[in-house]
């Protein structure tokens, strides 16, 4: 079945809607946390400030969005690939709620495994059917990495 | 001149690393003030939370990026539309250097009517060109507008 060229549009706003509202959630729900708790706990001093976060995840989001999109314009759409890419934006939502909403650095850390695991799995799997959707993914798993083992110092520090 | 396609996608880039190094310019050159100045200054009781302008600005910049890219895309590649593009990109910055660096509500009240001119301008010239261009102007001439009547109560109250 052919989309129609405006209906491609359409998906892209489609995902990058669905990926920013979870980003959206995500931050709503732990905005509390961040300005409270999170500021109080011992974290290593190569911790960024907190205006950097958000402008990073909402680029990390517009382009997994875009590398999603890129996928689905390929024959496969609901493979294996896009199934990944719903689990990894699971796994992203989850992260939040346990470091901020929970306030559990140790859960956080436990869960970023599977968010790195479901990140690295996803971007393989893009870059097997789409190579720029493959590379969208790259600087996401470069932050992930850092967001990891930065939650595995706070965790050891408080 | 007819441009390879691989080509479009670095003109591309290009325009996003633009818009998100002035946005970042910016808000580095702002940071202290906003931790600090802003915090403590009277605000109306509809202020957005601090932590929802970096998303919103890094989505306004990566959108009026694609603009660009598309109204380059068309002939007409240094025209005025473009012209004015880098205008309104200016007054975007030296704003944010007004309003937190100078911390001065009233000069950037000044400076946000070239601001919200520029940009009105710039989504006409880019409706003119490219109807997707020129949407995609939309909610940042809504936000400017948003962001001009914030100024404008912050500066009646201080």
């Amino acid at each position: 079945m052919k989309t129609e060229p405006r209906n491609q549009w359409l998906v892209l706003a489609g995902f990058i809607v669905l990926c920013i509202v979870t980003g959206g959630i995500g931050g709503f729900a732990t905005q509390d946390a961040i300005d409270g708790w999170y500021n109080t706990i011992a974290k290593p001093w190569w911790t960024p400030p907190n205006a950097i976060f958000g402008p990073v995840w909402t680029l990390l989001y517009v382009m997994m969005a875009v590398a999603a999109w890129l996928v689905w314009k390929t024959k496969d759409r609901l493979g294996p690939a896009m199934l990944l890419f719903a689990a990894q934006l699971g796994f992203n939502l989850l992260w939040s709620l346990l470091f901020f909403g929970a306030r559990s650095p140790g859960m956080a850390l436990i869960e970023v495994i599977f968010l790195w695991s479901s990140v690295l799995l996803t971007m393989l799997a893009f870059f097997g059917r789409q190579r720029t959707a493959g590379w969208l993914f790259v600087p996401y798993l470069a932050w992930v990495s850092f967001a990891a083992i930065l939650n595995l110092a706070i965790w050891r520090m408080n």
